[in-house]
């Protein structure tokens, strides 16, 4: 049994963009021997989130930002901007409503995802940066 | 430390239809030997989530639907639908905002759940479907 | 590969209150002996979840009690309490979207938490309780 870690570094526009990372992991994976196993995706910060989406134009760029928008309205009032002259908090409760973490099971040194389903990290920030996410594998 | 991996097959009815997977759950683990560690469930698929509630019929049958028919109501408008001619744009961005997997802690043979804490699929999608999650146990 | 366990235990009031679980969390890591691996967190009982944010007065005493209020509102209707004459209906469904677990990469003998980000339980329930929240280490 071993511990692998990998890291993607993407560059995020923000505003909840959704950006797929079914590539990026891939070529981690490709990189390490595990075969079975499990993989966990963590976003380093607090104003993004990971999760599965079909990563197509209609959902990736008009219908997840709509929800998050009709949860969370980006001009609705929050005290995080209050104390902090900040303009982010929508960003902020978006980000831990979706979580910062996902668990995906490697078999047979295949992610068990379906053939309409990839991991996207939504970016809720306000700005442009650049992201980490860790990508820590265990198993055999 | 060894990985054990199992498959749970079951038929759903979609609508936001909760399944109770606790008892194939605990069946799965019962053929294997792992009795510390972790339990990570995954759905193969994007109109599907995992999560855990007291499985009685008030909230199982109502309110978690209520929930997210208030959250990404059936008949709002989504650009997903318009790519595809499809009709389960809300079920995406349900599933996706539920996320697809769960990892469950395992202590000398049992997971630890609470008394009235089930593990349960919620299936957004607009038809019946086999479902499959996938169940990755890592341990010892 | 070893499994280390250890359980949090903290007393809260409810209402969505935000607790900070970071320090209990690096203390029981203190006493273990895994540098690389994962790190599960899940709560016990269905009317708490586990999430990141930057802890902060604005975000944890306001802002992430007004989204659920308006995800879930506490004076909704449930058929969960109409069933148990019960008033937690808004707990449970709370929880449910949230999720009871989230799992860290341990990376060197560190979280691979952001500066701003700290690990966070949310306890949705209508009365002030006792959480047990089990910490499962799989490493080396």
């Amino acid at each position: 049994m071993t511990v692998e870690t990998h890291r993607i570094r993407i560059d995020t526009r923000g505003n909840a963009e959704v950006l797929n990372l079914t590539e990026p992991l891939l070529d981690c994976l490709g990189t390490g021997t595990v075969r079975d196993g499990t993989v966990c995706l963590f976003v380093v910060g607090s104003t993004g989130g990971i999760t599965t989406t079909e990563f197509e134009p209609g959902l990736a760029r008009t219908d997840l930002k709509a929800l998050f928008e009709r949860l969370a309205p980006e001009d609705g009032r929050y005290a995080h901007e209050e104390t902090w002259h900040d303009d982010n908090g929508h960003s902020h409760v978006r980000a831990s409503l979706l979580g910062p973490s996902l668990t995906i099971p490697l078999v047979d040194g295949r992610l068990t995802l379906g053939t309409w389903q990839q991991v996207v990290l939504l970016d809720f920030d306000t700005r442009p940066r650049q992201r980490e996410i860790v990508v820590q594998v265990l198993g055999a």
